[in-house]
């Protein structure tokens, strides 16, 4: 009864989302056990819609229909084509989309630079972005990473890559407040800052 | 892109879960679709697992592996096995027998009376409960139950079914914080409000 095993899986299962602490998942766990057929079917067939639905757009590397890939943002004609905006996940681009004040394509490079965390260069999707920057004619990358050291590194790492090539290297404005990150931003303050990028000297 | 049906769906479901709102359901969302290999098979699993081999105690109502039915609290000998406390939930057993300051058998009702929300006398675990205490040889229930208005309701219409059989009616003991409920009390909290139980007049 204290312990069962399935019951202790679930809770460590829930502990693992971002902002969800033991006790928090603890009341979560108790209540989809205590509500089998109605919470916890549709939580489980949404999961598993989800995971079935849901894939990463080859080219971006946003989150689109198993059904539409390359997703829309790649796929549709988009009025600023040729400026590129490099954002660390895929939830970075859904945030500055609705945000609403960028109107060109998108990369997310699946992290970035962390050689605390093991993550190096390689485990960032630069090689494909460059091969995009060369097929689609691509005239700017703006980079749109937060304001901590990691995002720093990847930013200056980034600029000595495309330095090579002939494209315009900008990063969004510093209207985020210091050592927030995107996922955290509202539409407006990423708006603003998207605005104001400056080219890198 | 931005209104993606599965993802729509699992963000609904996990605004269900208590204490879950839009914007951190958003983000588990974003987490578990980005993390689609880890985190969401997972959960995912999890889920099964939990739906598959955990059910409800026939006898007691609480959460039991499938394979032990009745649970252990009712197929183990009980120091006091005399003695039944009636809660409103299996999450409820949980906690009192977490604060070790019960040694009887329990009875969730799966429910209080809440004509508001239309649960009547019917929906509760009455009938069952009176055929325990005639099977068990039952010699005290202790309702323990929260503070509010409901509980309350709850309490009176108990009182009133069993004063027709020879068993003494308790109640646990007002330490808890007024307006309360028995999932958010701490276990010395409710040992002490065990101990203090009064026998109902």
């Amino acid at each position: 009864m204290h312990h069962l095993v399935p019951l202790d899986n679930l809770v460590a299962a829930l502990s693992r989302l971002p902002g969800i602490g033991r006790r928090t998942a603890e009341r979560m766990a108790m209540a989809l056990v205590q509500d089998r057929k109605g919470l916890m079917r549709i939580l489980a067939n949404a999961l598993l819609e989800a995971d079935e639905s849901i894939a990463t757009c080859e080219r971006c590397g946003s989150i689109t229909l198993t059904s539409k890939n390359p997703c829309e943002l790649c796929a549709r004609p988009r009025k600023d084509a040729q400026i590129l905006c490099v954002v660390e996940s895929p939830g970075d681009i859904m945030k500055i989309e609705e945000s609403g004040g960028f109107q060109g394509r998108y990369h997310a490079l699946m992290g970035r630079l962390s050689p605390m965390h093991g993550i190096g260069a390689a485990d960032l999707r630069v090689d494909r972005l460059l091969q995009r920057i060369a097929d689609e004619n691509i005239q700017e990358v703006v980079i749109a990473l937060g304001t901590d050291v990691e995002s720093d590194a990847t930013v200056s790492y980034l600029k000595e890559v495309l330095s090579t090539r002939n494209v315009r290297v900008s990063r969004i404005a510093f209207g985020l407040p210091a050592g927030s990150a995107i996922e955290y931003s509202d539409s407006a303050t990423l708006s603003r800052a998207m605005k104001g990028r400056q080219e890198i000297d």
